[in-house]
């Protein structure tokens, strides 16, 4: 499985991505999930992938065309005008690949080789977006409502997220409260794991402001898994108790 | 769907289970999951049940033998004498019940007649004990590594279980915790709806000590449900904060 996060914030966009990939328990391996492109100044632009790995590995060399000769390349990530139109290739490019394997294999309508791709990014003049690619190639753009994307073990890391999350706050709080998610889910399902991805995005930065991989070592994470635990069960202690003889 | 807990605590054992079934999101219907027999100072058995709710009320219908004129009933749970029997039989029940319902629907194999059953009690003369039947009829056993079960949407509540549980924990606190876990289930899962059933069965009491229904006036969970927001955010704001510029 995975676990990915692409955040809105007013002050820019937050994302981070575990690095597991697993074919059954016994063949697990480190895979990258968040690629970014950038033209300083101009644009910043990354995915983060979840889903069948040759599926999502494809979109990415197709998105470089990295079939062709390295000096008759052309990559829509850095052609497209707008935000919008780099998500409509994407999800055409995911619709095709996933449609190729399927029928290839005989297992069409199966989803085995489903994938979802986070789109994130800002180009010049233009606000920051954030996009959710569906395997069918349709896509969903983040809004005041629903600000935040979530792709692969979604679960287990989204009641802190919903409890937690305000457009108003820091990036430095937002990678807090990601790192608080991520911890929870690497708790509790194996086919999430480190190291983790992260980058920050501020609006109008057209750079990475901040990126950094998030190791078993990493001092902060440590603190952050083994404080939650005693920061829960503090908030847990701090609730009213219940009584068995109660008179509601 | 379903959200339904089993914890085993030294003192005894708390359940907790919600009470919405949907076929669609337009076809939601109470049904209570929590099923107890209790022959005072002898025996207390209680089942927790998620998955197609036909399969499952089948299976409460046939151990109680409803099939029968009510005088030549004969009542599996009453009679077993041990708990281990107890799930033997249940696993039989429910293994033979989704047998016969994916066979005689021609979708042998689609899973679509699923089911899974807590089963928790004490017998006079006998430890407390919890099972989880799986629709094949087997079953599994809580022991001090697995002192709970979860059946139905699990994913979303398992967190905050891992991280505050605690055998010794008095039965009020379980109690806690298990409003917090089915909380962030309910805030994040249309499917899992109030109201709750709660049982506590107190270590050799042989009868319920308390019997609960929470429903959405419930000042208790209430309190929890609008505390534990607060709570959450000062344990994330109590964590310590990110920097941009570490130095690690």
């Amino acid at each position: 499985m995975t676990y990915c996060v692409g955040m809105m914030l007013d002050k820019g966009l937050v994302l981070m991505s575990d690095t597991r990939t697993n074919s059954g328990v016994d063949n697990i391996s480190v895979f990258r999930k968040m690629f970014t492109w950038n033209v300083p100044g101009e644009r910043i632009i990354t995915l983060l992938t979840a889903g069948n790995l040759a599926s999502t590995q494809a979109v990415i060399s197709q998105l470089e065309e990295r079939m062709k000769e390295p000096d008759e390349r052309d990559n829509i990530i850095l052609k497209s005008p707008t935000m919008f139109q780099v998500a409509t290739e994407i999800g055409k490019l995911l619709r095709t690949i996933i449609a190729e394997r399927q029928d290839s294999n005989g297992v069409k309508g199966r989803g085995r080789f489903t994938a979802s791709i986070i789109v994130a990014g800002q180009i010049a003049g233009m606000e920051p977006r954030l996009f959710m690619v569906y395997p069918e190639g349709n896509f969903i753009e983040a809004s005041r409502d629903t600000p935040f994307f979530q792709i692969g073990e979604t679960k287990y890391g989204r009641p802190i997220i919903i409890r937690g999350y305000d457009p108003e706050m820091s990036m430095e709080d937002a990678v807090k409260l990601l790192m608080v998610s991520f911890d929870s889910t690497l708790k509790a399902n194996l086919s999430v794991g480190l190291p983790l991805d992260l980058q920050v995005i501020e609006r109008n930065g057209f750079k990475p402001k901040h990126e950094h991989r998030i190791t078993h070592d990493d001092p902060y994470f440590q603190a952050i898994s083994s404080s939650w635990g005693d920061a829960l069960k503090n908030a847990f202690h701090s609730l009213p108790d219940y009584s068995f003889y109660r008179e509601d």
